[in-house]
C-alpha cells in the first residue's frame, strides 16, 4: 500500500537518512512535500529524487534560487515561513518532522492533522512545548511515532504491556567522550575534544549535548511526555557500546529492551511503518560478533546537566524550555571559547534557579507561548554570560586556551 | 479480578515457584485443583496452603496415603491417571501445565478447553507432539503462554510486531560447565561435572541436557510450534550471564528482546497474567551493577546435540518425538557412568538415522500417536546402548572412570 508522505527537515542528517528508506521502497511511499532550511540546491535535488509534489525553503531569501533550480521539474516551490506551513499542511497520510530546533517548533505543531501519523524527530516539540503539544496530538487523534534511537527503541519495548505497569523506562547514554574522564580533565575539554562523539556522527550542537549528557536529559522530558511516564518512572543508563538503547522494567520483575546497530535509518524505517516493518536491507546485528555490552551508572557529579534536566523535569512548567533555551547560548559560548566545559552547567543552573525565583512557573499553553518563555531564557543566557566578571569567562573553571 | 486456576505439577520446582507467586497474590487467583506424582504428603500440603478444591496424585499406589493427609480439610482428592485428567478438566479459567516428561503430554493436552489460557511448562507436548497439540489449542481457542524462560522472553519480544516481519528468532543459552572446555576435556567428563550448572538449579535430567546443549535444541522445537517460526527464522546464541533470555531480528533491522533475572518465578508471573503484569515483588535486573553482558556462537562440534536437534527439527515429523526419546535414555545411561558423555549424542544420532531409514516419517496426528513413537524410540536406544560391543560401553569415547 502506498502511503503519502511529508518529510520536514528533508536536508537535515534525519531528512537525508529517511530519503534513503523511502528509495529503498518506491511503491510504498508517494512524497507529497520536502521542506528544507537555507540550501536550495539541496532541496531541489532531493524534491527531484524522491519525486516530490512540492518543496518549501524556510529561507525567504533563497526563493528564487529554488524556483531556478526547481524549473522544468513541474515541482512546485515556496519559500519563506508560509510556504513550509503549508508543506506541513498539505494533505499525506505520513509526516516526518525532523527540522532541529525551536525552528520546528511551528511546522511540526502545523502537521499535526486528524487522523495522521507523525514520525517525530524534532526535540523541541517535546521539550518546550510536550503538553500542548501532545494534547493536540491527542484532541486530532494523531499517531506520534519517535523517530530518535532511545524513544523508537522504548516504544518497541512498551509493546509487551500496559504503560501503567511499567516501573521504570530507561534510556541508554553512550556516556560520550568523556566518559572516563576524571572531573579535572573534563574541566579543562576544548571543544574539538567535546565534539568528538565515539558513536554517532551528528552535528556539533548534539555532540557537545552528548558530551555534557545534557542530550540524555532532554531525552528523559522528551520521554515524558511522549510515553506520559512521570519523572520517578524514567531513568538513563551508560551503555558504551550503544546497542541496547531503550529498557523496560515491567512490575513483574520481566524487562524488555529495544536493541539495534547504531544506524539511523531503522529507528526511521520503523518509525515510519510503525509495528508493520519496512525491512531494509542493512547489517544487521550481531552479538556474538559484538562479544560484550557493557552497562555503568551515570555520574551525575562529573556530568551536572544531567541532574538539572531531571530537576527541571520534576519542576514541570516551563522550567524544561528554560532549561533548553540556556542550554543552546551556553553550547555556543563553549564552542567558541568563551566559557569553559562546566560552564555549560553552571549557567543553565543560574538561568533555571533565576527564572525559578522569578516566574510563575505555569505549563506553557501553546507553541507560542513556548516560543517566547524561550526567548526570554535565551536572553537571560546571554545576560548571564555577559554579566559581571567574576561570572563571566570564568564560567566553567579551568584555565582555557 | 479473580480468576480461577489449575496446577498441574504442584510439587515440582515450577509448581512450588507458582504456588509462591500464587500466595504473593491471594486475592488474583482461587486455586481449583493441583496435580503431583508421587508425594502424597507434599501434594496434601500445597492443596491446604493454596485452598484448592481437589488435589490428584498421578501414582495410583498412593491414594490412601493423600487421602489420609486430606482428611478433615474438605479437599477432595484422587489418585491415579484418571484423577489427573479429572483434575486437568475441571473447570479453571487457566492452567499452568508443568509435570515433566512424557507423563505430562496426556494430562497437558486434556486441559486444552475452549477459551482457556494454558501457561506451558511441559515441553515434550510440543517437542513430541507439538504440531497435534498446537492445532487443537488453535481449534478450541486457547491461549498458550510460555513459562520456560526463553520462550516468555520470545513472547515479550514478538508483542513489537507481526509474526511475518520475524527474521529470525533468538533463544539464550548459559552454555552449560562446559562451555569453555576442550572436547577432549568434555569427553572424559563424570556425570557430576555434567550436572554443575552455572546459573539456574534445575532437576538431573535438565542440567545434562544444558551440558550437552539439547535442552537448546529442544527450545528451538518448542519455538517453532509456539510461534509458527520455521527452523531457519531460529536460533541460540551462548550468554553465559543468562540475563537476556530471547532476541527477536526484525526485517527493519530493529531487535526486541527480553531480560530478567534467572528466578523461573518473573516468567511464571507473567504466564499468568500475559501483558497484564502481576506486580512481583522480586529483586529487580540492575545491569549497571552486572557490568557487562558476553555473547558468544554456540559450537557444534563440542556440542553436537544442538546440531542433532536443529536437524531433527528440519527434518520434521516424528523425528523431534524420536531425537527427544533417545536423548532421554542416552542421559540416563550416562548419569550411570554406562556411557560417556559423548555418547549421548552419538546414541542419539544412531537411533535418529537408523528411525529415518526405517520409517515412513508423518507428523504425529495425535498425542497417542506420539507416545507410541516415543516408546519405539526409546526401545531403540536401549537396543543401541546394549548392543554389539564396540557400540556401547565404548559410546562417548574416553576412559570412563
Amino acid at each position: 500500500m502506498t502511503r503519502s508522505l511529508t518529510i520536514l527537515g528533508a536536508t537535515g542528517s534525519i531528512g537525508r537518512s529517511t530519503a534513503d528508506v523511502v528509495l529503498a521502497h518506491r511503491d510504498e511511499f508517494r512524497v507529497e512535500a520536502v521542506v528544507g532550511g537555507r540550501d536550495a540546491e539541496a532541496l531541489a535535488k532531493v524534491a527531484r529524487k524522491l519525486g516530490a509534489r512540492f518543496a518549501a525553503l524556510a529561507d525567504e531569501k533563497a526563493g528564487s534560487d529554488l524556483k531556478g533550480a526547481l524549473s522544468g521539474t513541474g515541482i512546485a516551490g515556496g519559500a519563506g515561513s508560509s510556504a513550509v506551513i503549508e508543506a506541513a499542511e498539505r494533505d499525506a497520510e505520513l509526516v516526518l518532522a525532523a527540522i532541529s530546533g525551536t525552528a520546528g517548533l511551528r511546522p511540526t505543531h502545523a502537521a499535526l492533522k486528524p487522523g495522521r501519523r507523525l514520525a517525530l524527530a524534532n526535540k523541541e516539540s517535546l521539550v518546550c512545548a510536550g503538553a500542548a503539544f501532545m494534547a493536540d496530538a491527542n484532541r486530532l487523534g494523531v499517531t506520534i511515532m519517535p523517530v530518535d534511537s532511545e524513544h523508537n527503541a522504548l516504544d518497541q519495548a512498551l509493546a509487551a504491556g500496559r504503560n501503567g505497569d511499567v516501573e521504570k523506562a530507561v534510556i541508554t547514554a553512550s556516556g560520550g567522550p568523556f566518559r572516563t574522564w576524571t572531573r579535572e580533565r573534563i574541566a579543562q575539554a576544548s571543544p574539538a575534544e567535546a565534539s568528538a562523539h565515539p558513536v554517532w556522527s551528528m552535528g556539533n550542537k548534539i555532540n557537545i549535548d552528548s558530551a555534557t549528557l545534557m542530550n540524555k536529559g532532554l531525552e528523559l522530558i522528551e520521554a515524558h511526555h511522549l510515553f506520559g511516564l512521570e519523572p520517578d518512572r524514567l531513568d538513563v543508563l551508560v551503555h558504551p557500546e550503544s546497542i541496547v538503547h531503550g529498557l523496560v522494567q515491567w512490575s513483574d520483575g520481566a524487562v524488555t529492551a529495544g536493541l539495534a546497530l547504531p544506524d539511523m535509518k531503522v529507528p526511521i524505517a520503523n518509525a515510519l511503518r510503525h509495528h508493520e516493518r519496512l525491512p531494509m536491507d542493512l547489517p544487521r546485528l550481531d552479538l556474538a560478533a559484538i562479544g560484550r555490552l557493557t552497562f555503568e551508572q551515570p555520574d551525575e557529579t562529573r556530568f551536572p546537566c544531567l541532574a538539572l534536566a531531571r530537576a527541571a523535569l520534576r519542576a514541570g512548567g516551563a522550567m524544561p524550555v528554560v532549561l533548553n533555551a540556556a542550554n543552546e547560548i551556553a553550547v555556543e559560548a563553549f564552542m567558541t571559547g568563551r566559557i569553559g566545559f562546566y560552564g555549560i552547567s553552571e549557567c543553565v543552573e543560574t538561568v533555571c534557579s533565576t527564572f525559578l525565583k522569578r516566574n510563575n512557573m505555569t505549563v506553557p499553553a501553546t507553541v507560542l507561548d513556548a516560543l517566547a518563555i524561550d526567548e526570554e531564557a535565551r536572553d537571560m543566557a546571554r545576560q548571564v554570560l555577559s554579566g559581571p566578571a567574576e561570572a563571566k569567562p570564568l564560567l566553567g573553571a579551568g584555565k582555557r586556551r
